[in-house]
């Protein structure tokens, strides 16, 4: 599953780092099951040719779909969790790519034997998977469960300073309101995939890495890699799964249990210092770059080991004492807004980079392109080079094949966006249908720009676009008009459209390289978003009735960027006036630093990559800085598994890690079941000082 | 270490059968770094044959024995835990043997390199050191710190139901009993050296294995095996204390930490089902056969699953209403006689067995000597043949070089039995001279069966001799005159002399081996004794200081045998009064139902190993199953292994188990001495039942 999105906290900077990083330096083999080296790449097509190439509708199987309903109905689970504890969510491209395979080609065996197979397992039939299963588990990231859309719920307002206005989650309007948003991103780029992957080569590098996996697979030598790392991920699976359900025994009420493990000693957890053996967050680690997991180690060092602590002396000078701990005027408004800052100031920087590298790339394109037309011989530039190629030529004449019209795709553009604009004004009467109809005007720029920077650089800016929604449709609403919602609302519109439309050209890319076609592609894609649209809110809705404290800072869900959206949506409506003492001026320093960072890290050239991530930084600020413990303790397995054996640790980690995340993922299923029939835990695993525990020993009289 | 002593809870049983099974079994690979096939023993001299050996005196090298010093140290401290947690006592054989070998060995290449080194390691020294450290830490066990000498102390007198008579521990009578009764064995059985090793060709399996694995450390191939055995070890071991380390945190008061995690559920937890984290018990559970595990849990799974919650049922009607659980009217007198009757009756079947053994096997040896002597050629038994083996000439040749004069050996015994029998009877008014006497004038037959029986089967019953002791003695001296204290005086004096005398032996049997002179094994015997009655009691007294709760049911070191051995002398004294209703009738059912067993499992042959053993059985009968879930879990480790890897699984798992085993027994030297210091662990980890925990959470004012 690519999650493309710059995911709120940011996590695909890592992702761009790591594929960056895996560019400049090509000895290094590429992770996973990618063919791995230049010549496999190049005989790829090659190595296929004897296999026909099924018609597109042929590429979509029942089978398929049925396999992707599944993978989806588990990803969105991780998707949730990850959304609803930290918002860190990494690729988990691997793993459903994995698992797609292992299921599909398991059901085919077993026709096979029974002689009842009529259609082979193909690369493409394997790619409509994958895409149906981003697109849907995507919709459980961009329907903002963990962010915009849980951030309007009542439960959350009263965390924030502005209290006047909220909406409740509730299964029906969440639903209608995925439906008539997630599918513009689609309709307006479609006509642009020529242009982006053929004429303009864009790299799309998850996109790519994908392909190349798909591909892997198919190979027998592939096949066969595939099929250990398929058991080893299982067996992670399995003891991650299990892992969890002993923990969930001990459970038995707040503060209890694995989770308040103070493992590294009293004083460091009420600093919220501890490992807490979430094998989740080790698999996030181990799949995310070690400069990621550096960096929201040093944020939560830097927060919580340093300034929170000062902060607290100038309690009753900067703010009132006794507050309490979650009280927005005290020590908490400095966690979020500083928190906040820091975001947008890397937000910003990254906008304006990516806008340039978009700018600058579709002007040299376009430049090159007509220098191109006006020689049309003999011009040796990299272009006309690669279309000789077999691979290329066999790719560009299927992706050629099959056309989707574009009256079709602007009919459905426009028809969408009208009911679109006509339903969501009931769904929020604060979101004017004049709101709307601006947004969707923009849009497809916008969308195209998040398409392009994102083939350039794997960068996807869907939560920058959504924050910049957030302050501009906030001004022009104003606090008067329920300007908090509507904001947050048609923060959900923009992120939705950026962000399917640069999934649908990523997937365009998987497609171009596996010989899939446009067309499936994007049925594909739209079944796929269309399961999410229901699959997501149900999944939320479990959590949501499962477990009553959703949301709630210090529990197992705090569901963070819930409370960072609103507050900025506050923000961006009511401007800076109920900030505590010199947190503005803290808040322009991180901001400053945010884009200072970044600038250094860009210059530096390569000993930039040591420096680390203010976005990932940023993470910690809120949440406390046990998620990065868990995730170094991910990256220091890694570590030693490489230090011990790079080329098992290179074929096998993502695996480890996918089955790490995906068993974790998954207990939370019958997880929240139990919780919602009210079974409840029966030991509480208790942590207690050696004076209180002589207190409570002596109350209970032993 | 050959821990060959019956150990009370006579976890030897286990290696017998280990030792068989590889003789019945021969195309199994042996354990370990033993040199494995026929052939390799057969060549083994040849291969050594260009290396010098050293004289007698130089094999006594100062650096042989600082090593053995700290060895000793480090094997007391495992021994004296597992004699004071449960009794169970595996062969710590592979541990000391690699350790020594490592020990030197680095010291000597550092020599080498700095160009000091002036005497090369030979595998003479290797087996003094292995001597030297075996008699060192056998003090540990047989000076019955665990058993007869702290069932003494006024604490475990308490819990029993004759509290009139006690002695409590004290560093200045101990050391100076262990010194007055120690050293006669050696002596009575020195003389027969020749006899046992060389005429009889006992196989002593055991000191046989210790030979091989020395032998083969000195081979290249071994050493190189060795090394990287001695790596795992010390990553296992580190891996070990830490987690002993870590642990100690979370203990801050009795029913804290891991050793109270409900790991089965609460209601497991009370009938001490549950998994304690043990480093120690998985190593050992490694290192044991399974059949030994499986035995251990299924007396577990008998008693507390079965028995004791049905005898409980019968309270008010089999023993008076709220007695509370320690006391011995109640359930506990059923738990402790129960296991009494049944260690007594396969104590007696295999004491009959043994003997048996011993002396068809004395009629059989002489038998064939009258008849070599009466044909003295050609006659193609297997003794005149193997005496052509160059390996056997050139054993026999070392082993009679140096000769130890029988009227040194005779002197020797009749002085020390003076200074015995005149020293006692200061130590424990109750013990009589005339009992020391007779117990004297009857040991050394004894300790030749001993001896002897050991050398057959492996199984050296010192700790059957011992409770032989306590009953005769018992019933010699009555209630009137002490008798409880004088036999477990009795008891130890006869312990200390059985078991020296087999341990010698041994020793003898690896000398012959490995070309070492008898002279050097009987003075590391020596100074190993004189070690051990040194090194044990202050070790046993950093326990005693340290930990207050030493002996107490439940607590962390229950010392199960100290009371075992108590309420045995307090039956041999008292008779059978003061057992609870039924109890005497269950204890007959258990005491047969043991000997039948024992019948059951020699009868049947090869499936006879699959059999459980009784004195396994009775172990968890007082302390509950936990440990024995430890164990299986080391078992289960170790099964998995096999079926992953066989071979690495023979190669590696005793050092693995070894690593866990001394990492968590050296953890209680600072674990000791941060208690003596009065440093307290700053957390509890508690475990509460939901209802209790609200209760508290209440009480806390959360």
């Amino acid at each position: 599953m690519a999650q493309n999105e710059n995911d709120d906290m940011a996590i695909d900077h890592g992702f761009e780092l790591e594929q960056h990083h895996v560019n400049h330096e090509q000895q290094q083999p590429q992770k996973g099951t990618r063919l791995s080296s230049k010549e496999d790449e190049a005989s790829v097509e090659k190595v296929f040719k004897h296999l026909l190439v099924p018609t597109w509708q042929n590429q979509l199987t029942l089978r398929a779909f049925v396999v992707s309903f599944f993978l989806s109905v588990l990803f969105s689970f991780i998707v949730m969790k990850l959304n609803l504890t930290t918002g860190i969510i990494p690729s988990l491209n691997v793993s459903a790519g994995l698992l797609g395979f292992f299921f599909v080609k398991t059901w085919t065996k077993f026709l096979e034997k029974s002689d009842m197979l009529k259609k082979p397992f193909t690369r493409q039939e394997n790619t409509v998977i994958q895409t149906c299963v981003v697109a849907s588990s995507g919709i459980a990231f961009s329907g903002g469960f963990g962010s915009y859309l849980f951030g309007m719920s009542e439960h959350v307002a009263k965390q924030s300073s502005d209290t006047s206005d909220f909406k409740n989650p509730k299964l029906g309007w969440i639903i209608a309101f995925l439906f008539v948003v997630s599918f513009l991103g689609l309709f307006s780029v479609v006509p642009l995939r020529k242009i982006m992957v053929i004429d303009f080569k864009l790299t799309y590098p998850s996109g790519t890495a994908t392909a190349h996996l798909i591909n892997s697979f198919h190979t027998p030598q592939g096949a066969k890699l595939a099929k250990k790392q398929v058991k080893l991920l299982g067996k992670f699976f399995s003891l991650s799964f299990l892992w969890g359900f002993f923990q969930w025994f001990y459970t038995a009420s707040d503060g209890c249990g694995f989770q308040a493990f103070p493992s590294l000693g009293l004083k460091a957890f009420d600093n919220r210092f501890y490992f807490d053996f979430s094998a989740l967050y080790i698999g996030v680690g181990m799949i995310c770059p070690y400069i990621i997991n550096i960096s929201v180690l040093l944020g939560g060092i830097l927060s919580w080991g340093v300034m929170w602590p000062l902060i607290k002396t100038r309690e009753g000078h900067w703010y009132k004492v006794n507050l309490g701990d979650g009280n927005l005027q005290g020590i908490q408004g400095y966690r979020i807004f500083i928190a906040i800052a820091m975001i947008l100031g890397d937000g910003l920087y990254n906008f304006v980079k990516v806008l340039t590298h978009t700018l600058l790339g579709l002007f040299n394109q376009i430049r090159n392109k007509q220098r191109a037309d006006a020689l049309p011989v003999a011009n040796p530039d990299s272009s006309s080079i690669s279309e000789l190629s077999y691979n290329d030529q066999r790719r560009k004449q299927f992706f050629l094949k099959d056309q989707i019209p574009i009256w079709f795709a602007v009919g459905g553009y426009v028809a969408i966006a009208s009911i679109s604009t006509a339903t969501l004004p009931h769904i929020f009467p604060q979101l004017k249908w004049y709101y709307i109809l601006v947004i969707y005007l923009i849009a497809p720029t916008l969308a195209f720009c998040n398409a392009y920077g994102n083939g350039l650089t794997d960068w996807s800016l869907a939560s920058t676009y959504g924050k910049l929604a957030i302050f501009t449709i906030g001004a022009w609403a104003g606090a008067s008009q329920g300007g908090v919602l509507a904001s947050l609302a048609a923060c959900g519109v923009m992120m939705n459209i950026v962000s399917t439309a640069s999934d649908l050209m990523q997937d365009f890319k998987t497609g171009y390289l596996t010989l899939a076609s446009p067309r499936s592609m994007f049925v594909s894609q739209i079944i796929g978003t269309a399961m999410g649209c229901v699959i997501s809110p149900c999944v939320f809705w479990i959590f949501y009735k499962a477990f009553p404290d959703l949301g709630t800072p210090k529990s197992r869900y705090p569901a963070p960027n819930a409370i960072v959206f609103r507050n900025m949506a506050i923000l961006g409506v009511q401007g800076f006036g109920s900030l505590p003492n010199n947190c503005l001026l803290l808040c322009y320093i991180f901001f400053g630093a945010a884009i200072v960072i970044n600038l250094i890290k860009d210059l530096v050239g390569k000993v930039g990559r040591f420096i680390p991530l203010p976005m990932a930084m940023a993470i910690p600020f809120y949440l406390g800085p046990y998620f990065a413990i868990d995730m170094c303790v991910g990256s220091l397995i890694l570590f030693v598994w490489e230090k011990v054996n790079k080329a098992k640790a290179d074929a096998f980690a993502p695996a480890v890690a996918s089955g790490l995340i995906c068993g974790d993922g998954i207990w939370t299923l019958p997880a929240s079941m139990l919780a919602l029939f009210g079974v409840k835990p029966p030991i509480c695993m208790k942590f207690l000082s050696r004076a209180t525990n002589s207190r409570v020993d002596t109350f209970l009289g032993n």
